[in-house]
């Protein structure tokens, strides 16, 4: 079965990770989403989840770790989220909000505690949850064993609501949730609840910016706005750095007017 | 079977490749090149391909996107690629000239434009055809699939001629092809062109350097001209950085004098 | 088997040894535990092996390459390392001391020279012994060939010695061995040699810090000493970069007073 990993970690904290998963199902198929999540961003790491899980194939276990609470008494969990037509996702990792949104992109969620210290490493370190708790128990699950083992059914879980876009006199308020490795803006403006039609002209902010499908037609420098491949409205420069031409980072508002 | 995926997407992008990849063909067993291909930078990504390609065993898929036009008209292509002893790789990418270096380097080539679209996502972003069209694509074929059902044979597909180094007055006139992460400069005068014997002294414009075969012989910030492990010249600073210290940048000349 | 790759190769290079390796043995299951070494540092290398590798399961082929001697006339080898209960892990890489204390972590050592050219690649580049010797032979190794075949027994390896914090007075004299990505200092102590409670007031150099079992208690800026999932002790800051806190780089002393 496939396995995916996200986390904060940076370099050499995933290797271990991963050897504790072979360790238990030699067959997994590990796959990294990414292990560069801005440091404890947990709303950065749920975006990032979200908008790569439903591409996995049914079956496939999600350890995900961005975890400022490690340590503490912060609950795990494993969620099983089904689709309308039966596929199934598990998603491993810390009780913060983290997973959630990503479970809800699949479909109906179940959220499980985990608990159940046999399928634990032997020895828990304080500050590696990720290898020694998240990696055995997403290892066991994709190997088989059923989420009901890992411990009771809670319902009081954290989310994680990246809101949605606002129509206000013909503007559209919105919030920067992501921004990429090339500064590209990623907002909270599903594609679908905007009309807008490629050569339309906005403003982001006082500055002109074309509404278009892809980088391909435009000049360098451009800034222009798309539904870019995750679904939500983004703000990109061509061949440059939106975030930079902008100033804005994470979080901020953005408003776009038409 | 093998899949090998190279682009300039960075972060978080490659992943939803693999989990694509890995709905069509469970068992491929995915090998990243580089995700840090400079952006939109063609002829590093061909370069790049072009030197790894080789080491792969025949059969195996190179999914390769570094793809300024994306969503703009141009092709989509397959290449099929047949050494003499009857190797075979396929290298799935835009018709920019990407895959072409490569494929070449392997031995015959045939190039199909890809246009089944039963073969795609069923949704296809503007943006992200690295996920929606190459990588699936690349699993049906790395999975059974013939090329000839990816879409008619082409032959007027783009090309990318990396040159080779002009011999004058005593002098090798070559080009800069590629910067390594370490500062490197490769060149695009073959090693086989030349006949330098360990220890010759050089000059680079002006600055001395001794021909040699490896690293551990020079002391520290001593310029070195070797033949890479790519096969091509290379110019290398012992525990240095070569573009800083000549100033070179990719697609700059660069004099070797004897 | 499971073949996992440590070398300070940095991008593109460590693709050419996986296809070499897939070329040999098909179902390897390759892992990255970091290309990212920094340049030519072996003990750095060394040290991110040794607290990586005994996660891995037994039958383990460890391939490491942080090699500034590549091309002259060091020695290549192939360690055999054997757990008090019978697990067995390989390492591969030069004898410059990166294999030994990884392959001692595990438990009782063999060293045997590289030298039966059938095992190489067929053109030996001389500066990418990663490439044509230590990934054959490590893929050799993995599909089932005995180490015996690689060469003779030798016993005259290098070795890294870490060393150990030295007791003095009520302080702990250390060193820095390692500096993570986040910039926690990890140092040369054992987590077992001291024997601090939670909250204990420590002095880093004049600067307090509190003894703790994980981050999640303490506030952002602050500095905190924990025994970090390597199993040393290790200083780090609260969101925050211990190592430009304290000014310490690899290598430089640490003391720690009660």
């Amino acid at each position: 079965m496939v396995i995916t990993l996200l986390s904060d970690f940076g370099d050499i904290y995933p290797a271990s990770m991963k050897g504790v998963i072979l360790g238990i199902d030699p067959d997994a198929n590990i796959v990294d989403i990414s292990h560069s999540v801005p440091r404890q961003d947990i709303r950065a790491g749920a975006f990032i989840l979200m908008t790569c899980a439903r591409y996995f194939p049914s079956g496939t276990v999600h350890i995900a770790v961005v975890d400022p609470g490690v340590g503490t008494k912060r609950r795990a969990i494993a969620v099983k989220a089904t689709s309308h037509d039966g596929e199934i996702h598990y998603f491993i990792g810390p009780d913060n909000g983290l997973l959630i949104p990503a479970a809800k992109s699949i479909g109906n969620i179940e959220v499980y505690e985990i608990s159940n210290t046999n399928l634990f490493q032997e020895k828990i370190s304080c500050t590696f949850h990720g290898r020694d708790i998240f990696a055995p128990v997403g290892a066991h699950i994709s190997r088989g064993s059923r989420i009901e083992k890992v411990g009771g059914r809670v319902f009081d879980f954290d989310d994680i609501d990246f809101g949605m876009g606002i129509k206000m006199n013909g503007s559209i308020h919105g919030k920067v949730i992501y921004i990429d490795s090339f500064g590209n803006i990623i907002t909270n403006i599903s594609g679908e609840s905007v009309d807008f039609r490629s050569g339309d002209e906005l403003l982001i902010e006082k500055r002109r910016a074309i509404f278009g499908n892809s980088y391909g037609f435009y000049k360098e420098g451009d800034p222009l706005v798309l539904v870019g491949s995750h679904g939500f409205l983004e703000v990109a420069v061509n061949m440059g750095n939106a975030a930079k031409m902008f100033c804005k980072k994470q979080g901020d508002e953005i408003i776009i007017s038409i």
